[in-house]
């Protein structure tokens, strides 16, 4: 089914999953950001036949989320590489992951896990703040409708 | 087109996204944050077919993401309420509704906006850090297969 386009949608949430399109896209970020940058290393990880593959990264390109650039060792290869656009998008994945870990997982069952690449250590889950560092609880938000005064 | 299960991967994030379902899905958890609880509000916020609208919504429901309870009115109709599952998946719209804010939004372009309700301010970004407060950067996660000792 062709979805209706939310890309000039007054909500970033929706602009954002427009832009990101489904989500095989965000896993391709996830093993982007992982170090994943050719097009074989991509379908052998996520599995994915060559033409959704190739769809889902001529998207991202188009969507200026990845680039390709000539591959480093000076093959013939093109690789595929996040832009700025494209690495800020690792919290969405985090809140994913940390989402996950604690709602789908029994306990003790085996999941890979993201740690601090220094020490090794678990990261802290994600916590909503104010801008002068007040911790904020769920329900603490409201949301403003587009030109509305304040904020 | 039938996606491959991820329900059963042993990467958080592709098994959050299998138990989400699709764009749709996160767009109703987002007015249930909102506060919309009736079948007619989510149709007329999301512009979405009715059987589009209650297959998403049955599956909200099978995932334990949504329950339905009797309206608060006392009518004959049956609301939908998020989950304490449901409502923890607050802080990946929020993540998404950051990176669409500072990616997605020409400078001016009037956006809907979050703030805190207390005093109408806005919402810091969300940021990594470690479980003792060490802020990270980017690049200083790594990922831990199932299984991988430490941590």
């Amino acid at each position: 089914m062709k979805r209706k386009s939310l890309a000039h949608d007054c909500c970033p949430v929706a602009r954002a999953l427009d832009a990101i399109g489904d989500w095989w896209s965000l896993l391709i970020i996830r093993d982007a950001l992982a170090g994943t940058r050719r097009f074989s290393e991509f379908q052998r990880g996520l599995g994915l036949a060559r033409n959704i593959l190739s769809a889902r990264l001529r998207k991202l390109v188009e969507q200026g989320i990845m680039r390709t650039e000539p591959a480093a060792d000076g093959s013939a290869y093109r690789e595929y590489v996040l832009t700025e656009k494209g690495n800020s998008l690792q919290l969405v994945i985090i809140a994913l992951l940390q989402w996950g870990e604690s709602s789908l997982f029994e306990p003790g069952e085996p999941a890979s896990r993201l740690v601090d690449r220094l020490e090794g250590k678990a990261i802290a889950p994600l916590r909503l703040m104010t801008l002068d560092g007040r911790i904020l609880a769920p329900g603490d938000l409201r949301v403003m409708p587009p030109n509305a005064p304040g904020g």
